[in-house]
């Protein structure tokens, strides 16, 4: 079995504050860490703790300057590619769960750095090493609706590579590469809830590869991409 | 707390058999149903007890025959638009997990009367209605790797909108609409597996919005695809 439990009680999160103190803290409360459990902690929590936060009356001055290439742009909507290779609206730039009105909140500069951080912090801890994911809503093309996906891992492999692993009849798959680490993302935001305040979730059960991978690795290379 | 489990012990689906009979006895083995459970069910599980398998030496031929357009081609690789409207590689014909040699699964005609109808066949078996979701494996513009998304559901609305309600300050979130089918979908597939035969899972613990929602709510409409 698949668990996912909200880790509650998190204070709003200021810049400066420790935030792998309090995940650690709500992880306490949630009865702690086994090995294998996977840590999903939303972006905004990340970014605000990183100071990643500025009070702004030009948005999409903050939006260009985040982007690496505008991808698209059509009235108030510009979808753009951000400077880790992520593909999303407004570069990531989000006025929403903001420290106040007229405050935005930017990605975080490395979140797989963010990810390794909080991982290394609550080994530390607990005297066992989580996965970690930084987690953010993104848009997709041709589909209506934000899911949560990883842009940011720590501990693990974020693609589950199955290439010439038999199939239920014994033949070899084709091309199949699954994207666990954003699945996982998606699972966590279904307790997370915008509006509820609860930026972290704790999940177990399931069997992960461990590695030294990166949020990056989710991103289709150049050469790859049909949709530029 | 959200559970995901497997349902295990099902046959191979060969087209004929009465798949939410099927279904309704792998739920027996795993505890039966409560209030607002959701079943996940594999496409492939779907299209072959529908019948939606064929012995063909020209798959390029049956991609073509069931696509609505072809939006990109790349050497083997056909990013096509089906007739339901979802975009994705080889518009959902797959030899993986199909018959036998030398044969092809097509996704459902109709999936969300697919997930119209495993919902109906169990809420008379249990006397309680789930929320159903008919899922398969699309690749994403812009990342790598696939996640399960929901071609079909049933019972309620794959779409969480939540425009207009207060984020964690009060201030009203902006075009927040979220993809909790697809989010599940993704959950689902981290317990199915593709190589363990496991085609189905029960989900527990997520609030749903109950309705008469359809998978074509999750198609971006031709006049907001900023990627066609």
């Amino acid at each position: 079995m698949l668990s996912v439990i909200p880790l509650t009680g998190l204070p709003e999160v200021r810049p400066g504050n420790d935030l792998a103190a309090l995940l650690g803290d709500a992880v306490e409360r949630a009865a702690g860490l086994e090995d294998g459990d996977v840590l999903v902690v939303a972006q905004k929590a990340v970014s605000k703790a990183e100071g990643r936060v500025e009070q702004t009356d030009d948005v999409v001055e903050a939006i260009l300057r985040e982007a690496r290439a505008v991808r698209r742009r059509r009235g108030g909507l510009v979808i753009a590619e951000t400077k880790h290779g992520f593909v999303c609206a407004s570069a990531g730039v989000d006025r929403s769960n903001a420290p106040g009105e007229g405050w935005i909140v930017l990605l975080p500069e490395d979140p797989d750095a963010s990810a390794t951080g909080i991982r290394a912090a609550l080994g530390d801890r607990f005297g066992r090493h989580p996965a970690v994911i930084v987690s953010d809503s993104f848009g997709r093309a041709w589909r209506q609706g934000t899911t949560d996906v990883a842009i940011g891992v720590a501990g693990f492999e974020p693609l589950l590579r199955l290439r010439g692993t038999p199939d239920g009849r014994g033949r070899p798959l084709e091309n199949t590469e699954i994207a666990v680490a954003d699945e996982l993302a998606g699972a966590a935001e279904l307790v997370f809830g915008k509006a509820r305040g609860v930026p972290a979730a704790r999940i177990r059960g399931v069997a992960l590869t461990p590695g030294d991978g990166a949020a990056r690795d989710l991103v289709m290379p150049k050469d790859r991409d049909l949709f530029p």
